[in-house]
């Protein structure tokens, strides 16, 4: 299979330029800032300050989380890399208004080291930081060891409940504390069916034979739970469903899934899988949950978390009680994700 | 190249279990209506009502555009091929308040046949219908025979401003003057690099060259301008754009475009086009607009007028008037298209 055509300029530029792309999607609503981060043009002092990041390559997230109730601002590394130190430390001090900032992003080695070091940066400047890890993937390591897990599409609802708290969050400990809660409750199962493409190169991210899934396998091809046969959509969504429900029984921190729980039901493209499949999947995902006395409080359906023009889906599901509904129901809008107040069903 | 993996089920069942995913999509806001149509579950009697429609595949258009202040009801064609007639029918039904109905929707032969066969069945039953069609795609024909130019992604911003007018329209006839207006002030030009493929037989949709882009080709393929070799996005951005402004002053029913007029920019990915992509094209075309002094009053981007995995972008204006700004500020909500009150940069 020959390259995919990719429509950019120099392949060693594709990150600053989307990030600068990425501004003018805001078109005056977001600032560029350093090297490259990004941030809301206008936060109000003596706000609790989010800040998200990652590698580029997987847009609308990371960066496009910035917005309208949602982070502050992002620091942003290159293509499938993390964002350096420097960077993390230059958004740090764009979104810091004097009452600390919240890192949350989804855990990768790299990233984690990076942004220890941006944040030892940042109190070296007075700047108090706090970290929470997004571990949602339950496919990248037993219960026992869930804060080892990566962090996936499951991200988007849980950087949405913590933006919304961070509105009026009155410390950085309360915000941590909401974020660390919205983390627990979210758990997220992948499928990966062809690779995309690295810009630089053209060439694919990872192999996988013309016949095969593979279930639980990461973003970028990471190891998974097992590749198993190519399926349709009504066989692999309940195996895929079975996972998360497992896993939410099986771990002792959190209350098993049961019936009257209310949860947001996240079904996401890895990039060319079509909105199409995603719909065709979400159907029996319903049918499967209304089986299972499941209340499904909203729903987000797109390719919010993607890895180029990766092919393969993910179902993330957060479960809400009234502190988290009462956050899922302000409006927020940024170029991932946008909602009006409320939610649907309500 | 192989057939690309779909999660699918029955080939033959795709558009229909797509919209019964699309129904549950809206988690109750809308209901599933005859044979493979949808309707908001609430509208007001006495309201003026939007009806859009055409063929499946293209996800999230065009039934993603049903939703609050946005259009009420939408008639779902099998993949690629237009809405029958009672299908048609059934959707103008269970939109239809007593004020008529306004069919908003793309210029295709197969649809414009059907949902003129459809018309006449609603007025048998005496529900009034008028007709209003999107002809965007400039590359299509020449400007002295616009109105048979095929509809691309111009019909997301005309569909959000019809909408809103349609929440407030006094009558039928107010909202076809209005939805007239949104068409004329609206323009597109789409480029197309890979096909997508044919979800019952995975054949791909169309040939293009593996060196080659198909300038104001068609969605599914159809005949543009000129084959012109792979070029970066910065080479590519201004011949796209200069394809626009030249349409609106060759144009004699419509002003030409020139500094301090206010547009709706929209960046469109077919489909596998990344966002990463349609950022750095966004990038070029805010530098080319600034350099002719016409000014960004909001910003669309990403993957909403789709015809599968295929590979390809699509730039659209719509210039504004202050009738046009308010209703564009009014906010909106749907599986396409979401936005809050307001617009960027204002």
């Amino acid at each position: 299979m020959s390259a995919h055509k990719k429509l950019i300029n120099d392949p060693n530029q594709v990150a600053d330029e989307l990030v600068e792309g990425l501004v003018e999607a805001y078109n005056g609503e977001c600032v560029h800032v350093g090297k490259r981060s990004l941030a809301l043009s206008s936060i109000p002092d003596g706000k609790v300050a989010l800040l998200v990041g990652g590698g580029s390559g997987h847009e609308p997230i990371y960066h496009g989380l910035v917005g309208r109730n949602l982070a502050d601002g992002a620091a942003c590394g290159d293509i499938f890399a993390a964002p350096p130190p420097d960077i993390v430390l230059e958004a740090t001090q764009a979104v810091n208004r004097g009452k600390g900032v919240l890192y949350l992003y989804g855990n990768y080695a790299g990233d984690v080291m990076n942004f220890d070091l941006g944040a030892e940066l940042a109190e070296d400047e007075d700047i108090e930081v706090r970290t929470v890890l997004i571990w949602d993937d339950v496919c990248s390591a037993p219960p026992t060891e869930k804060h080892n897990r990566r962090g996936i599409a499951g991200l988007v609802p849980i950087v949405k409940l913590v933006g919304a708290a961070s509105q009026s969050a009155e410390t950085l400990d309360a915000l941590e504390t909401l974020a660390k809660k919205a983390v627990l409750e979210t758990r997220s199962v992948g499928v990966s069916m062809s690779p995309g493409s690295i810009p630089a190169t053209g060439k694919p991210t990872f192999d996988i034979d013309e016949d095969k899934i593979g279930l639980g396998m990461g973003i970028h091809g990471e190891p998974g739970v097992a590749e198993i046969p190519m399926a349709t959509a009504d066989e692999l969504t309940p195996k895929m469903l079975d996972l998360i429900f497992e896993d939410f029984e099986k771990d002792e921190e959190v209350a098993a899934l049961s019936g009257g729980d209310e949860i947001v039901l996240f079904v996401n493209s890895l990039g060319s899988t079509t909105m199409m499949e995603c719909l065709i999947a979400l159907r029996k995902a319903k049918e499967y949950l209304n089986a299972k006395g499941i209340s499904i409080y909203d729903v987000i359906v797109g390719p919010l978390v993607t890895c180029q023009e990766m092919s393969g889906i993910s179902f993330s599901f957060t479960r809400l009680d009234d502190e988290l509904k009462a956050l899922w129901d302000m409006p927020c809008q940024s170029v991932c994700y946008t909602k009006m107040e409320g939610h649907y069903g309500g």
